[in-house]
């Protein structure tokens, strides 16, 4: 059916002939050709609800870097928005809520989103499937349940996420209520993406790493786990919780096919928690790209031969940095496919 | 000689009749008494330079929330002042830098401090001293090498020091140059701050998290351990490197006495790598002092549970945030104490 789907093989941990490749935001800034589609929409939130355009930037990468998947262009924040939370995206700031999550009648008045909601989302997974025209699969994804709180409730991006962090200790049976209705509608959305065409979903738990241990089991990977289980019997899933080295171990009992590293993590490390039992995703330091290109080939050769060709699927461990030279990310993605 | 000198039996690994305790950011905003000092200065460059008001604020937490330490008032940026790259303290934003290091000659331009140029700090160890009169030890302290040159990098701080890190990976033998200089700047500053009278040297380094493990053992550790080095024969050394998970294993062999962790390491976990070799510092999230005072007696109960009551001293993992209630984080101290 595809004329390349090495990547769901890794996922399913069957025999590839080379290392699958793609990377977190390569429909991104890095692209001219994804700044001048991003210029003919009047700011982010409408470049995202139009599904033309979407589409566009979704196939980029593909055509441009030659990676092995194309990822929907979108944003993990429509969730909130579809929920009843809508956002801005301000320029060089980041993402700005004017309503947060703050007491019981904010986290009532939340609705559970249906796929209905993202029709904009699920159109451009359309487009982009028939644009693709089975190249390559196409992922699929949502914010884990944690993250998408931490925003409804900070309103912001945040150094420390105290505001979020402060809701869990003082009001938890309202925060699982919160993250209850949340994981219904990322559920609702995802199983509509896959019904859309989306062959894999990743799932991006980007603000991990300001939990501990133990608030990381109760308030975030007991809903990642939901999700999985919801998703799973569908289409390979990939759980991505960055910073989250101290949850590596509870990681192994979700019902998912591929976990994402960081670049903190180191690859031997992650083969002996795992096993055999998940294909890894990472770890390439973003910066990395900055480098010459002796130096670029010397740390793709040395991640293949740290994770092996099997079971692994290279990226990075964060997504791309914009002022990335396109040249560098193309050279880096040429040297994964030569190994 | 002193009072009070649990803390540093507790680093030196003696015995002990309970747990000592101090909080990073004591001298702090969480205090009225410390903002009604602070608002005598013009701004927070000013506040730092000054003698009598940094004594002021550091003697404070001790009368006010029975710690058995204080921590001299300062700022780890009072280095690369010294060394020559001014900085300002912009209200709500942070730190900023209008020169950075960029190039060969701006490297080249750093001039090595010495203690004298950070008078006004030794002036405030000794005032502090006087004011403290023996009651409980004094720390001093410095931002580690790779947080001082990334900030000198970045002219601010970020998300993700990209700059900083782009500099590792494209002038890897300029950034070890600008190291060693800011390695060398630091140790002739501590040992000012131990000959004025500082009873332990803690370092930070705060942006430890955003390298990963190889990086980080080339261009962090191997300056810790060069002010380890210089610093531990005189008096207990603290290292405390936020969100180095990757790093413990190799901060066995640093010599110093006490190693900080953070709130995502597993207090188990890391006596297990350290064994006996090391005092654990920490490593409470700030967060749980948000919590109703039930919960912090409990969370207090539980640290002291999993690090035990020897080769131990409590802490948070992080400084406090401005915004924590005094009387919970004088509740939280008591605690530790009665345990």
């Amino acid at each position: 059916m595809y004329k390349n789907d090495i990547i769901l093989k890794a996922a399913k941990g069957e025999a590839v002939e080379r290392v699958p490749v793609w990377l977190m935001r390569q429909a991104g800034r890095i692209l001219p050709e994804y700044r001048a589609t991003r210029s003919r929409a009047k700011n982010f939130i409408e470049f995202v609800k139009n599904p033309e355009l979407a589409c566009e930037v979704t196939v980029q990468p593909v055509d441009i870097l030659g990676v092995d998947a194309a990822i929907i262009f979108s944003d993990i924040l429509v969730i909130p928005e579809a929920m009843g939370l809508p956002y801005q995206m301000i320029e060089a700031k980041g993402p700005y809520f004017e309503n947060t999550l703050v007491t019981e009648q904010d986290v009532a008045k939340l609705r559970i989103a249906d796929a209905g909601d993202l029709d904009y989302v699920i159109r451009a997974i359309q487009l982009s499937k028939k644009a693709l025209d089975n190249r390559v699969p196409l992922i699929g994804f949502a914010g884990a349940p944690w993250t998408i709180f931490s925003y409804m409730v900070e309103g912001s991006g945040s150094k420390t996420f105290s505001k979020a962090k402060k809701f869990l200790y003082t009001q938890p049976a309202l925060a699982h209520q919160a993250l209850e209705k949340i994981t219904l509608s990322t559920i609702n959305y995802l199983k509509g993406q896959v019904a859309a065409g989306a062959d894999m979903i990743q799932v991006f738990d980007s603000w991990a790493g300001v939990l501990g241990p133990e608030q990381y089991r109760e308030f975030s990977l007991k809903y990642i786990s939901m999700i999985c289980d919801a998703l799973s019997p569908l289409v390979p899933v990939t759980v991505f919780a960055k910073d989250a080295h101290f949850a590596l171990h509870d990681m192994k009992s979700l019902k998912c096919n591929t976990i994402g590293l960081d670049w903190t993590i180191n690859p031997g490390e992650a083969r002996t928690i795992f096993g055999n039992t998940k294909t890894l995703q990472g770890n390439a330091d973003p910066c990395m790209l900055y480098a010459d290109t002796k130096t670029i080939e010397q740390e793709a050769k040395k991640m293949i031969a740290a994770f092996g060709k099997q079971r692994y699927i290279a990226n990075l461990g964060h997504g791309l940095y914009p002022d990335t030279d396109k040249e560098r990310v193309k050279f880096f993605i040429d040297c994964i496919k030569q190994n």
